[in-house]
This record gives structure tokens, sequence and C-alpha cells, in this order.
């Protein structure tokens, strides 16, 4: 191996990612610096506050300027655990133009911005990788870059985003409602102050757009990926779901079918026997099927500062050994060069072919049923189960669940608007996509 | 990205796999070369008979003479699939020393001859690839080797032979014997003739050396592997097993200690809720545990010609990418100077801490669990449930299943052999070892 001086880390940020790597930065410095072919040294973190208590102590000093990281003579690797979309974007271009290689664990800047930086890390022949930004500890960017390759891949379905894959497993195995679960979420730090970005499922299409570029070679940003989060789902719904044999997940979804990509993130009812249904509590796992691999899935913790440090730590140590090797960054990268192969158009959701979950509250007497058959069947909506249950005597209401055959989502909202205005109807009380394969 | 021109691929083997991979080269061919950065040519295939009919007719040449493949000039990457220890091994040696970069699916020659000819490639500054030696499509070398490279690994548990899972599915699920199951899957062409290197865990023997070598950062060769097989699964275990609330599963196993490191391929009681109890069929999976990224697990297909194209190709077009590049193979390499960086010890079985699952044939009278308890006892050994059944009313027997806490392998073995003299005893049916974790 060749023999060179310390390479020299830079952090942003250091809440508790950033202490997280930190703390693996010291702690194994002797296995890191074997692995990389040189000793990495971490010379300053960029933090808000100077003066607040930090774990570390002496031994990370911290600055307030982050040209002292970012611009930094001795920093050859800025490994940015800031999160949000500003100031880390302007500060990942600020540190690609000076030359420095860079890692990130940020999602947002990734989905928004990533092959323009990509661009700019190829123009100035530096590194820029992102394992950490998806999936935490599991390692699934760099088999989408590398090993996966050769394969056309059709399709992607994806647990990522551990907060609302506890929260909806807490709500499944104790009959729980949303709200409740999310409370208790929020008080044992699983589940921010502001939930938005999880509950909402904007963190999980931030991710799948990411992989989706990696994947499919076609440019998929944050906006172009619908979402739905999980703040409609009920505990019945849950225990519906379960009779019909289903469990219920937040999945991100990318599918290709021809020359189109379907990119979507939203609940999801699964069959209880497939192995994505079986993911719970703050897991990952993230399934591709691709035409040579066949399904491949990848399963593990999804975040927290330990798993995030493995991905951040093991793109460090690639990155410190081609450094040692004497390359600079490869003219051609997957992730730089991917994204204009194939070109995909993105199909709009209203293209969409699936199947349905429909729970409505109706008057409770004769004939409802056929009504509501009626107008599906008029928008060629055939059903595949139903279940009525609940009947409120008092109310003289009845809560009624049917499953669809697939069928095409615009005349599913069609179908719906169609049933909301039938006398008989109380109230559609939700509307779920169920994934059977 | 850097243009050059074609890069002349030469395949050693052009049998299931081997067709697969021409088959993949062909038929993806512009895919594969946008990926690359340049056409991959397939130059020509060495066979064993030329007059064989071959599915791909003209489009490629087959030749007879080893050197028109590993010393050709038009050669760049040589792809060795004839399996077996020789003559594959003396082939890739020509290939690397004629600067050939290779590519393997050989678990054979990559776990008795690994660090060798890996020491071999980085002296001719060649590459040598292997995702496709262990778990066929599933991407777990490439993670190993990379992306994972900042963790300590404490453990991998892998299922890392679809032969022997899908025999033991089978045996699970229509309650059939061994021989029965074994038969069944030799007529569906799903185990070979002669079955023994994967009835006898030889073969997945192979891939955990593979597996381990990179993981601990220690030589681990086939040889230091203890391996048992299958062969003396009978329905009655499976039943028993559910019954105690286990699955029956063949694992490879390599566990870290302090500075030793277990390594083992034998049947193993899982507990029914874990993710490897639910691998089924001819489906492979790996856990690795590693002390940043907690456990992590790879599930797919591990064998089939698609499968392993996908491992293979991938790696070819990694190192076309490189060649584009006018990256020379890194000098240092993780596979190749990676093994003595911790160098562990090897343990012995006899040193293992394990739990045991016991199926015995005893007299059917009063007093029998308490001498064969007074024996376990006596070896330090304490039950920690029993299951009695199956009396036989003629023979005046019956079978007594008993699971043990932790307890040391040789005492067990010292204690097997003082409960087989018991007059009591008929017959030791199997001794199976139990992992709860």
């Amino acid at each position: 191996m060749t023999t060179r001086g310390p390479i020299g880390i830079g952090l942003l940020g250091l809440g508790v990612v950033g202490t997280g790597v930190a703390e693996a930065l010291l702690s194994k410095r002797n296995e890191l610096a074997k692995r990389s072919g040189a000793p990495l040294f971490l010379r300053r973190a960029l933090v808000r506050d100077p003066n607040k208590s930090r774990a570390l102590g002496a031994s990370v000093t911290p600055v307030t300027d982050p040209t002292r990281v970012i611009e930094a003579p001795d920093v050859d690797i800025v490994v940015e655990v800031m999160g949000g979309e500003q100031p880390a974007c302007a500060y990942l271009e600020r540190a690609l133009k000076a030359g420095k290689h860079v890692v990130t664990a940020n999602k947002e800047v990734m989905a928004k911005h990533g092959p323009r930086l990509l661009s700019l890390a190829q123009e100035h022949r530096a590194h820029l990788r992102f394992e950490a930004s998806v999936g935490g500890g599991i390692p699934v960017i760099g088999p989408l870059q590398r090993d996966l390759l050769a394969n056309d891949i059709t399709s992607i379905r994806a647990i990522i985003n551990g907060t609302t894959n506890y929260i909806l497993t807490e709500m499944s195995q104790k009959g729980l409602d949303f709200s409740v679960a999310l409370a208790q979420a929020q008080q044992l730090g699983y589940a921010e102050p502001d939930p938005t970005n999880d509950v909402e499922g904007i963190d999980a299409a931030f991710k799948l757009a990411v992989l989706a570029t990696l994947a499919f070679h076609t440019r998929v940003t944050a906006a172009d990926v619908p979402h739905e989060g999980i703040t409609r789902m009920r505990a019945k719904d849950f225990l519906y779901a379960r009779e019909l044999g289903y469990a219920i997940k937040l999945l991100a979804l990318a599918t290709r079918d021809g020359n189109g990509l379907t990119v979507r993130v939203h609940p999801v009812l699964l069959p209880l026997e497939t192995l994505l249904a079986k993911v719970d509590g703050a897991f990952n796992a993230i399934e591709i099927k691709g035409d040579l691999t066949g399904t491949v899935t990848f399963h593990g913790l999804g975040a927290g500062p330990r798993p995030t440090s493995s991905a951040i730590l093991g793109d460090v140590v690639n990155i410190a050994r081609a450094m040692c090797d004497g390359q600079s960054a490869p003219l051609s990268s997957p992730a730089a060069d991917g994204p204009e192969e194939q070109g995909l158009r993105l199909r709009h959701m209203a293209e969409l072919q699936t199947q349905y979950y429909l729970r409505l509250n109706v008057a409770d007497r004769p004939g409802v049923l056929a009504q509501i058959a009626t107008v599906l069947g008029q928008h060629e909506i055939s059903i595949a189960a139903v279940v009525q249950k609940d009947a409120d005597a008092q109310a003289r209401t009845a809560e009624l669940v049917i499953t669809t055959h697939p069928a095409n989502e615009a005349r599913m909202h069609h179908a719906l608007d169609a049933i909301t205005r039938l006398p008989v109807m109380t109230a559609v009380n939700n509307l779920i996509r169920v994934e059977t394969v």
C-alpha cells in the first residue's frame, strides 16, 4: 500500500449523528487507519453554538465559520451531517469547488440537487459519496451503483422511514390510533417535535428520489415523487387489513414499465406473508427487482448515530483508500453519468393501475352495497372482497370495507366522488392502495 | 467519460452459468456498453467438447485451448465459470500473470487459494473480483469489501446453500425424510447426481471461508471450517422443532469473541420468528452484525444462471469502468491486504458454547429421564425443555427430545458418550445445535 500523510476530515454538524461519527473516528482510529492506508484526523467540526457542552470535550475543535471546514487546506474530506436543504447544499458546493471530497448523509440535498452536485464533483475530480442518505447502516447506494449495475431494475419497494414504520407497528400491535402512537413516538424520541417530514412521507420521497435516480438511470427529483403520509390510518384499518390477510406499511415504490416509470410514497396493504410485511419497528428494508438478479432485499437499521456512522465512515474509508492509491475520482461515476442514460418518462399517478381498500361509513339498510357496487362498476372497478361490521344501531350506520381488483387510479377517484354523493353514504373513512405481489 | 476501444471478454466454461453470462453479454450489449464506457465483446469461450450443440450458435466462438482465452491479446477480462479447484485455479493464475483482469464465480478456488490469487493480482496490477462466488445475485462481497468497511464485524449467520435450504424446506413443509426430499430435488435438477458438496455442507463451508476472510480481516481457508451436513435430519426433527418454536436450517456461522473466531457449518434450530427462519426454498440470506451498523441482512436468489450473471457482469462492468478511467487496479485492495490485518485466532469446535437439541430413543419405563438428566448434570449441562412422545408399546421404547441451556461442545460430546452407554438407551437419533438469538 502506498504510504502518505494523514488524511484530514472536517465535519459539518455536531448533533447526534455528527457526534457519533466523531466518536467512531476517535475510538476506531487504529482500524480505520489500517483499512484506509493512512491515519484519518478529525480536524474540526462546524457547530451552531460553540458554548454548548459537548460529549467529546477537547478531542474535537468546534468552529462556527464554515470556511474553516470546507476550504481549510488541512481538510481533505468534508463530512456533512447538518441535514436540511440550506445552508448544507451551499456548503457542499463550496467544498467541491475547493477540491474537497464530500461524504453526505443529506437525503434532501441529494434528492433536490444530487445530479448537479455529482456533475460538480466530476468537474473538480472530487468524490461525492452518499451511502448514509438512504437506509442508514444498510448498504444500498453502493450495491446499486456497482454490484447490481448489469441489471435493468424493474422495481423498488422500500420501507425507508423508520419513524413511520415504528408508529405503524405500534398501531398494528397495540391497536392504537395514529395520534396516540405519534405522541408516544415523540415522547420516546423516535419522532421529531414537528413530525411533518416523516409522517407525511416527505422524508421517504427524498430517499426514493435518490434510489430511483440510481436504479433507473433517470433523473428523479424530490418534486417528482407524489407522497401521502400515514395520518389517516386508524386502529380499525389494521384490524380489517389483518382479517383480509394484510399488513399496513408506508412504502416507497418505483416501478418501470417499458419506457415509463412510476414513483410514489403512500401507505399500502401488503400480504402478511411477504418479507416486507414482516419488517417491524424502526427497521428498514429495500427490495430491488432486477432482470438478472431477481428480487434482492436489504434489511437493517435505517437510522441512529451508529448505523449512520457505519455508512458515512464506509464512504470515508473508501475515499481515503482511493487517495492513498493516487486515484483521483473516476471521470465516469455511475451516479454522475447514470441519470441521463435511460431517461424514462415519469408517469402521473392518474395512470396508476393498482388494487384498493376502501373503508366507508354507510347507512345501515338494505341495498346500500348494491348502490356502491353499481357506481364502482360504472367506473370499471370490480370488487374483490367485502367486509361489513360495526353496525351502529343508534346512528343506524354500518362500516363497509371493500377491496377491489386492479383498477385505474383516476377512475377510482372519479368513482369515489360519485360514491360520496350517494345519499346512503355517511363518510369515506379511508382509501389505501393494495400491493398483492 | 474517457472513450476507448472495445473491451474483450474471454469465458472459461460454457455450461449453464457460462451460457447465461454469454446470453446477457449479447442481449444487453447496449446498456452494458453505456454503463461500462466501452463495448464489451465476448471473444471466445473455453469448452470441453466443441461439437456439443450450443444454444448460442454462431454468436460465441468455442475453443478447447485455454491459452486462446487466458493469454489472448484481445482478451482483457477473463471470466471463470468452470467450477472445481483444478484446472480452474491454474488457469486463473496464468491469466493474472498474463496481466488479465479476472472475474470468478468459483467459491472453491477462492476458499482454498483466494489470498494467494489476490496477492498475485495485486502484483500484476490486475483486478480480481468474485462477487458471484457467494450468494449468487445477492450483493455481499462488495458490501463487505467497501460499504461495511468501517465496522468491526462480530458475527455472520448465513443460509448460503440453496440446494439444502430447498431440501430442508420440503422436509419441513411436506413432512418428508431426507432421502425422499433429496431424490425429489435431484429429479427437479435442484440437486446434483452426486450431492455430496451440498448436503455435507462443503459448498457452504467454501462460501463461509470467503466471507469470513473479508469480514474478519483474517485468513480463513476451506480447511478451517468444520462442517456437518443435513443427512441425519428426519421428518420427526422438524415436528419436534416446530413444537418447541424452532425451524431447522443449515447455517454457516462465524462469530468473533475478543481475539477468537469460531467458524462452522451445521444444521441449527432457529426460533421461528427470526428473519433467517423464514428464508425458504432456494433463497439465500446473509446476516452480518457490525459494531456500528447493527444487524444487516441480505436476501435473494443464491444460484441460477441469471442471478449469477448479475454478480459476474456487475464485476465485469466495474472493471471495465476502471479501465476506461485509466485506473489500474488499486495497489491496496481490501481483499488483498485485509486478511492479515486482524489475524484472529481460529477456535476449535470443542471450545464452542451453544445450546443443543437431542432426540433419543430410550426404554419406556420410569426413571429413564432421571438417569439421562444425571449424566448431563455431571457434565455441567442443564436441561431447558423435555418432550416425550411416540411410545412404541411393542418395542417398549419411547422417543425423548431434550433441549439444553448453553453448554460446552466438548462436554456435550463426553456426556453423549456416557448417555449412549446407559442400559436404558436404545439410540441417539440426532443432536442439533440451537441458536437462540
